[in-house]
C-alpha cells in the first residue's frame, strides 16, 4: 500500500461556510463514521466518542453527546463545545472523556480524535500493560499512519493507566503528547484506543490501521505459539 | 466511556398511549434489536427471547411468539401475555422460557428483558460452569452496567444449571435474584445469557456490555497463556 | 429455547399453486438464504448448493446452477433437475454434487438440501476424522434440530471422506441415511456441510444450529485447554 | 463444490463497446467488489488496489486511484493507466503497486488483478516467511482455482520478502511468475495478497477461495494442537 500521505483532500473544510454549516458538515461525517464503526462491534453498548474541530481561535469541537447508542448517530447526536468542555450549543452533554479530546486537538492540532472500544484494544491493553505500550513493526499497514513511508517502521503504541478522574487523566495524556510528538495514538488499560488525524478520514483510517494491527499482532503471537511446536501447517 | 448512569430518557413510556399503542411500540423496538443481533450471530437458529413490560398492574408483557426466525422479526411476532405466561392478544405462544421473564420482571421489576445464545456465552458458562459464575473486574466497558460508576468494579455473572423444566428454573431463577439484587444478568449452563434494564435500551445495552466482555475474558485468557511462554509480541 | 418442533408453518407449501409457481416461490426462498449464508462467509467463492423439493412424483427439485457467486443469487439462478441430476426445464446445469441433494430428497423425504463450506466446518471435519465424526452434546441448541427436546441429547455428526466421484459418494451417503435415519446432518472431510429439513426454513435452521454448536465445539476445545494452564481466569 | 473451470461467462467483455463503456463497466464492477471486501475486513484503512485490462494492444488498466477508502468506491475512483503505470486518464494517480499489477498482467494475461490486506494473509506471510510459501492441500475448497479439478491437489502460495521499491519488487514477481506459470497467486511478507483472474469475476472468486484457505490453515494450526493435548471434543 502507498503512504498514508497520499491522502484525501480534507473534504470537511469548507471556504466560505460558516460555522454552523461546518457544525453540521463534521457531525455528518463523524456519525456516519461511528455507525460503520458499531457495525464493526468497535464502539458496543454507547461506548466511544468522537470529535472533530469546528474552529482553533476559539478552539470549538463538534463532540458526540454521552450516553448514545452509537449505531444510530446523526448529526444531532453531536454537540459544540469550548475547550473547558461547556456546551457551546446543542442538546445533550459531552463525555467525562471530552477533556481528553481537547488536550489532544490542543497539543497536537488534531482536526479530529476518535475513541474507540475494540475487543482486541481491550485484551491488549491489558495483555502489554506491565510493559508500558505495544510495539509494533514491520507490517506494510503501518504505513496508513499519517508520515510512515516504509514498514521498516517501529510504531509504540503508549499504554496509559486507566482513571475516572479526566482532569488527571487530561494531565497524563498531555505530558505523553509533549514528550512523545511522533506517536499517532495511545492505549487506556482495558479500556480502549484514542487516534486522531488532521481530517476526519485521516483520523478513521488510523482507527482502521491500529485495530487492524492489534488483531494482527494477538493472532500473530497465537499463531506463532502453535506453530513452533508443530510439524507442518 | 461515561457510567451507564447517564441513560436515554427511556424512549418506551410514551403518556397517554393506550395499551395497544405501547404493545405495538415495544415490539417494534425489540424486532429491530432483534433483527440487529441476529446479524450478529447471537439468536441464531430461532434461539433468544426478547419481552418488555407493557403494564405492572395487571402484569402484561409484549414477549416474541415461540420458534421464530429472529432475522425476520417485526411487531407481529410479538404476543402479549400475563404473569402466568398465557397469551392475552396476538398469534402464536410463548416460549416456554416466558416464566423466566415473568420472574425477572417481578423480583426486579425490570422494563424489558433479553434472552441471547451467542457462541461466547454458551462456550464460557460451560468453561466456568464448576466455580458457579464468570467474575468480571477492571474493564472500563463494566460502566455500561446500570449503577456502575467505576471499571474497579467486580461484577459477579452467576452460572445456573441448564433445564428442560421452566418451572423449577424459574423458582432457581427468583431465590439467585431475591438473594443477589445487585446482579445485572446471569448465564444458563451452555445455553446462553439473561439480561434486563429498566428500559428496552438500557437491556439492549446490558446486551452488548455483557457479550462484549464475555469475548474479552475468553481471548484475554488464551492471549495471556501464548504471552506468556512467547518472548516479545 | 424451545424444542425445534414448534416450527414455523411451511411456508412453501402453497394449495392450488402450480409447479412453475412452486418453483419461483421456493427458488427466491433459496436464494435469500444463500446470500444471507454468503454475507457470513459460509459460502464463498461459488462453493455451495441448495435444493427444494417441487414435486415427489415424479421427483423434481429446484437447485442452484453450478459455479455461482453465492452474494448474488435470485430465482434465475435456479434450475428444475429430475432424480438423475438432468435439467428439466431453466439455464445453466445443477452441480456434480446435486446427486447427493437427490440422494438426500429420496432417502429421508427431505423438502430442502443446503450445502455449505464454513471455516468450522472445514476445519472440524479435517480434525476429527479419524475418529469418524463430530459428538456434541449437552448444549442447549441441539433442540434447534428438529425433534431434539432436550439439552441432554448426543447429536452424531458423520465425517465421510471427501470424494470426486459423485456416484461412489452417493451411494456412501445413501448407505448413511439408511443406517442413521435419526442424523440431521453430515460432513464432508475438509469440504462442508451437507444438512435438510422438511421445509426451507427447517433446513436453513439446521445450517445456522449446525454452523453454531461447530464454532463451539472449537472454541470450547482452545479455551478448555488454556484455562486448564491458567489460574483465575 | 464444481471445478472452478465451470465459471461464469465474462460479463466484462462487451462486444462492441467502446474504450470509455468497458472503462466505466470494469470500474464500477471492482468498485462494488472492493466495497464488499472493505465490509469484510479486507482492505482496511486505505490499503489494497484492484485492476482490469480494458485492452492489450496497448496495454491499458483500470485501476484503483491511490490513497481511496475502499468502502466508497465508484467508477470515478478509478484511473486508465499504461503498461508504465502512467495515467492515460481520469482524476488522481496510481499507487505505487501499479507495477506489480502490470507485471502480472503482462506476464500471465491476466484480466483482473486484486490485491487485499487481511489479517490472515498478514498473518500467515509472517509465520511462514522463512519457509518461503504457504502449501495448501487437500481442501475441497481447492477447486474454485482455476483449473483445479480435485480436492487432492497441493496448491503452493509463495512469500515474497517485502519491498518499497516497486521496480526492484517488480522484477522479482515478474521472475515468479516466469518460473512458476501455474500460480494463482502470492503474498508479500506481512503486507497481504496478490492474485488474478481471466475475469474480474474469477480474481474475486480466487481473492474468496486463499482468504477462506488461509483462515482454515491459521485456525486448523491452533486447533489440531488443543485436541493433541485434549481428551474428547
Amino acid at each position: 500500500m502507498d503512504s498514508g500521505s497520499q491522502k484525501l483532500a480534507p473534504a470537511t473544510v469548507i471556504a466560505g461556510s460558516t460555522a454552523s454549516e461546518k457544525f453540521t458538515a463534521l457531525a455528518s461525517e463523524l456519525a456516519a463514521i461511528g455507525r460503520g464503526f458499531y457495525a464493526r462491534g468497535w464502539v458496543l453498548g454507547t461506548s466511544g466518542n468522537f470529535s472533530a474541530a469546528i474552529s482553533r481561535e476559539p478552539m470549538r469541537l463538534a463532540i458526540t453527546s454521552t450516553g448514545l447508542d452509537k449505531g444510530t448517530l446523526n448529526a444531532a447526536s453531536f454537540i459544540e463545545m469550548d475547550d473547558a468542555a461547556r456546551v457551546v450549543s446543542g442538546r445533550g452533554k459531552p463525555s467525562a472523556e471530552a477533556l481528553l479530546h481537547v488536550a489532544i486537538a490542543r497539543e497536537l492540532g488534531a482536526g479530529a480524535v476518535l475513541h474507540t472500544h475494540s475487543v482486541w484494544s481491550t485484551v491488549l491493553s491489558g495483555a502489554h500493560a506491565a510493559r508500558g505500550g505495544l510495539e509494533i513493526r514491520g507490517y506494510e499497514m503501518l504505513k496508513g499512519l499519517e508520515g510512515v513511508r516504509t514498514h521498516e517502521h517501529t510504531e509504540w503504541l503508549p499504554i496509559l493507566e486507566n482513571s475516572q478522574d479526566m482532569t488527571e487523566l487530561s494531565v497524563r495524556v498531555t505530558k505523553l503528547l509533549r514528550d512523545r510528538r511522533e506517536l499517532h495514538g495511545f492505549l487506556l488499560r482495558e479500556h480502549g484506543l484514542y487516534t486522531w488525524g488532521a481530517t476526519v478520514q485521516e483520523a478513521k483510517r488510523h482507527v482502521e490501521i491500529f485495530e487492524f494491527l492489534m488483531e494482527v499482532v494477538a493472532r500473530a503471537s497465537a499463531l506463532q505459539r502453535a506453530e513452533s511446536t508443530e510439524t507442518g501447517g
